[in-house]
C-alpha cells in the first residue's frame, strides 16, 4: 500500500448517518453527526479523501423507505451523495494514490470503495466541483434527458423548470446550442436574469411573481415542444396546457412534492396528452451509464469552447450538510450546489 | 339524380341538435329533437339514409366549448356522430346507389355529405353495427393505440380499463392474438366473466366490487408492461402502482371524468414513470386515417377466422339517443353501443 498524503492512523472521518425518515421537510434531526477512524483499503479497494460532495434533490427520495429506483439508505448508514476527492490509498490496480476521481463517496471525509462506479476526472480539463455539476451527473441528465428522452432538435420551443439549478441550467444551454427556442422557469429576479442575461436564454418565467400559465402562453406562442420537468406539481400543470402537437415531457424529478406529507397532486392537465398526442417519460440518469463518456467529451468541448457555462454554488464546511441540503429544497442555490470538504 | 328507395319529397328527417352545453352529466335537456324536410345532395354530394348511430364516450368531449383535438359542435348544430347507411340518393362519382357507407352522418335519419371521410362498407363481409366497432373507430382506436401507442410485444402484460366497452374488448383480443397476457378491468360481474370467457382474456378485475390495486398485484406479479387507458382517474392512478421498467401508457380517453364539474384528478402516482423509466402517451385515432385500410384488413382477417369475435349492444329507435347516451356514462353497456335507426 502506498500513500500520497496518509491519513495519521489515528485520523478521524467524520460522517453524516441517517437518523430517522423524514416526514415532510427534511430536518438537521433526521442526521447523526458521527466519527469513526479512517479505514483502510483491503485487496481491491482504494481510499478516496474527499474533497466535495454533491447536494441533489435526488437525496430526498434516498431517505424514503419503499421501492424505488435505488434502494433507500438504510437507517445508520452513512448518507448517499456524489463526491469528488483524491485517492489517498490504494490497493486497486485502476486507481493511483494522488489522482482525482468522482463517484458515490457518501457524506463524509474518507470513503473506502471497490472502485465500482468511480471515474476519473482530470482537474486540469475543468474545476474539480464541475465534475459534480455539468460534467457530472446533473450534466449527464440535462443531456440524455433533453437529447434522448425529449428528442429536442432545432426549432423547437423548449421549456425547463428548475432553470437555474444545476439539470436546468445545463438543460438550457444544450437546447441553446442545438438551436432551439429556450424559456426557464425559476423562482426570483436574481435567477431569470442570471439565464437570460449569463446563459442565453430567450426568456425566463418567475414562478414566484407570474402566472405560469399566462407567460407560458405570451412565451411560447407555438406551444411547447420539449417540457423538460424538474419540479411537478402546479408548473407541470401549467405546461401542460401549452403543449404543441407532439409535444413530449420529460420527468425528470418533482423537487416541489419531494418533501409533501401528503400524495402528490397528479397533473390534473394531463388530458393535454391526448389532445395534443404527446407523450410524458420518466428516466433515470444511471441508465445511459455505457454513454456518459461520448456525452462528457462534448460537453467538456462545449466548456472549452465557451458555448457551454459551469456554475456552482459552493458551501464549505462538511458539519453545514443539513443546512446546505435543505438550501436546495428552499430553491435557495444557483447552479450546482456543492459541499467543500477538504483543500487537497 | 338516381334514387334507388327514394325519400317521398315530402318526408322528414329526424334529428337531435345540441341544445345546450352540459355542466356535469350530460342530460335530454342539452338536446333539441327537431325534424326538418329531407335535402337534396347538390352535385358532388350524396344523400345517405342512417341505418345505424354510434355512440361514444368522445361524444361528450365534443359538446365542450372550447380547443380540443376537433372543433365543438355548435350550439344548434345536429349532434356528431358516426354512423352506418345506406345511399338513398348520389350525384357523387364515388358513391352507387344502394350502396353502404360509413362516416359521420350525425345523430339524424339523413345526412347530405360531399363524401370527404366517407368509406364503403361490405354487409357480406360483417353486420353493418360492427363496422362501428371492431371494423370502425374503436377497433382503429384498439388496433393503433395497442401496437403503436403501448407497442405491445408477444410476452407482454398487458392491462386494459373500460374492458367490456368497444374499444376495451378489442384490444384485450388483439393483445391476446399477438401472444400477451391480457388483464381486462371492468364493473360487474357479467362484464368480468364475459371478457374472461367469451373473449379468452387472462384475468378480469371488477372495480365495483375489488381493490383495483390489490387485484393488480395478484393479476399482474411481473407489473404491467402495457396499460390502455380508457377511463382516468383512480383506476389509472392502481394502474401507476404497478408498472413494470419501461412501461408503456396509452391514453384513449377518461371516460370517468368527461362529466365531472371540477378539474379532472391528476394521476398523483404519476412519478412512477420516473422510477420504472415509463411513457404515458395521447393519441387520437383519426391519425391513423391513412392505415385504416391495413388494419381494417387485419381485423377482418381475425374476424374471419373467429380469433376476434365482435359484438355490439344495439339499442332501437332515433328517439332514444339522450337515454341510450347515458347508458355509455353510466357503464351499462356491453361490448360497442349501437343506436339502430332503420332497417335497410
Amino acid at each position: 500500500m502506498t500513500t500520497a498524503t496518509p491519513p495519521d492512523s489515528a485520523s478521524t472521518n467524520h460522517q453524516f448517518r441517517l437518523a430517522s425518515r423524514p416526514v415532510g421537510m427534511v430536518t438537521a434531526e433526521n442526521f447523526d453527526y458521527t466519527e469513526e477512524p479512517v479505514g483502510e483499503p483491503a485487496d481491491g479497494e482504494l481510499l478516496v479523501k474527499v474533497l466535495y460532495v454533491s447536494l441533489d434533490p435526488a437525496m430526498r427520495g434516498w431517505m424514503n423507505e419503499g421501492r424505488s429506483y435505488i434502494p433507500p439508505v438504510g437507517i445508520g448508514e452513512v448518507m448517499r451523495a456524489g463526491g469528488v476527492g483524491v485517492v489517498a490509498a490504494s490497493k486497486h490496480p485502476g486507481f493511483a494514490v494522488g489522482s482525482h476521481v468522482s463517484g458515490t463517496f457518501g457524506v463524509q471525509e474518507y470513503a473506502i470503495s471497490d472502485g465500482k462506479g468511480v471515474i476519473a476526472v482530470d482537474p486540469d480539463l475543468a474545476p474539480l466541483p464541475t465534475y459534480l455539476g455539468v460534467l457530472g451527473m446533473p450534466g449527464m441528465t440535462a443531456y440524455f434527458g433533453l437529447l434522448d428522452v425529449g428528442k429536442a432538435q432545432a426549432g423547437d420551443t423548449v421549456v425547463v423548470s428548475g432553470a437555474a439549478g444545476a439539470v436546468g441550467m445545463t438543460v438550457g444551454q444544450i437546447a441553446k446550442i442545438k438551436g432551439c427556442r429556450v424559456v426557464g422557469i425559476a423562482g426570483g429576479t436574481q435567477k431569470c436574469e442570471y439565464i437570460v442575461r449569463e446563459l442565453g436564454f430567450d426568456a425566463a418565467i418567475d414562478y414566484k411573481s407570474e402566472d405560469v400559465k399566462k407567460a407560458l402562453r405570451t412565451h411560447c406562442p407555438d406551444g411547447v415542444d420539449v417540457y423538460f420537468d424538474n419540479v411537478g406539481g402546479e408548473i407541470l400543470d401549467a405546461a401542460l396546457t401549452r403543449l404543441a402537437r407532439g409535444a413530449r415531457i420529460a420527468i425528470c424529478g418533482a423537487i416541489s412534492q419531494y418533501n409533501a406529507t401528503s400524495a402528490p397532486a397528479g397533473p390534473s392537465n394531463y388530458l393535454s396528452l391526448l389532445v395534443n398526442r404527446a407523450s410524458m417519460t420518466g428516466f433515470v440518469v444511471f441508465d445511459y451509464a455505457s454513454r456518459y463518456a461520448e456525452a462528457t467529451k462534448e460537453m467538456a468541448g462545449w466548456l472549452t469552447s465557451g458555448q457551454l457555462h459551469a456554475r456552482e454554488d459552493v458551501v464549505a464546511g462538511l458539519e453545514t450538510f443539513p443546512d446546505t441540503l435543505l438550501r436546495l429544497f428552499r430553491g435557495e442555490n444557483t447552479g450546482k450546489l456543492v459541499l467543500k470538504v477538504a483543500d487537497a
